[in-house]
């Protein structure tokens, strides 16, 4: 298995080509991106985290220190995939970031109510999305104390 | 009521003054500490997140973009009242970010249980303490988009 599946730090969920390169090329500039791993769709974001499918030898690997999260998604949607990840002990202290190109306030009021750690709003503007994919990265991998298992 | 009480951004629940100013000072550099409200204890905190007491008058008036959180509290302890905001329908969407001296893994994993939106140590040295307080308020002030009423 390669390293990054081992030791990943950032799961990127993002169908976008776009955004997803232009996420990862800004967190290589802070050199946050060694151990990121990028799934295009819902259900590959579901394998990957709950160790099934393609990733079923993830089982009782590390888990990420933040899940970059699109809503809209292809085959699983992205709030069922943070509907799921909230809703199982075993992921639920995942932190997830909901990165989306939505405003609506459903989409923001549904995120929260299913227990997203927070909730960004892409920027339309090229040099400010990378801005704002550079400060989250540094704010979650490095700033905030990632969860460890429960004793 | 004084306006900081109305429209709150930043609820501020931290027992030890030198703590506290450093907080409000890092906020206060960055134009972040207007709205700001800072209480002492736990149960002073629960009154104002839950409109009672002193605070009655808030019934129905904004909720804050971030409430950070220290643990050791007098009266009701941090983690307690971590646990009766995100137990409460009418709360658990407002973002919580521990802000703590401690390390320890069974604090950072219970925080993550009861649903804490984020855990930050306390840096020791002071101008990291600032430097740390100034990103997380640019973060969950001005990146984070806060939770909206629920349609």
């Amino acid at each position: 298995m390669a390293e990054a599946l081992k030791e990943v730090e950032v799961l990127l969920v993002e169908d976008n080509p776009t955004d997803a390169e232009l996420c990862i090329r800004a967190l290589k500039k802070s050199n946050l991106a060694n151990k990121l791993v990028w799934v295009k769709d819902g259900a590959e974001a579901l394998d990957f985290i709950f160790a099934k499918g393609a990733y079923s030898e993830r089982t009782g690997m590390t888990v990420p220190k933040v899940i970059l999260l699109d809503l809209r998604l292809p085959k699983v949607d992205g709030m069922e995939v943070l509907r799921q990840i909230k809703a199982d002990p075993r992921t639920r202290t995942i932190p997830v970031v909901v990165l989306t190109s939505s405003k609506e306030d459903r989409d923001v009021a549904q995120s929260y109510q299913l227990g997203v750690n927070s909730f960004i709003s892409k920027p339309v503007e090229f040099d400010e999305f990378a801005k704002t994919v550079s400060e989250l990265g540094l704010y979650w991998l490095l700033m905030n104390h990632p969860p460890v298992a429960a004793k």
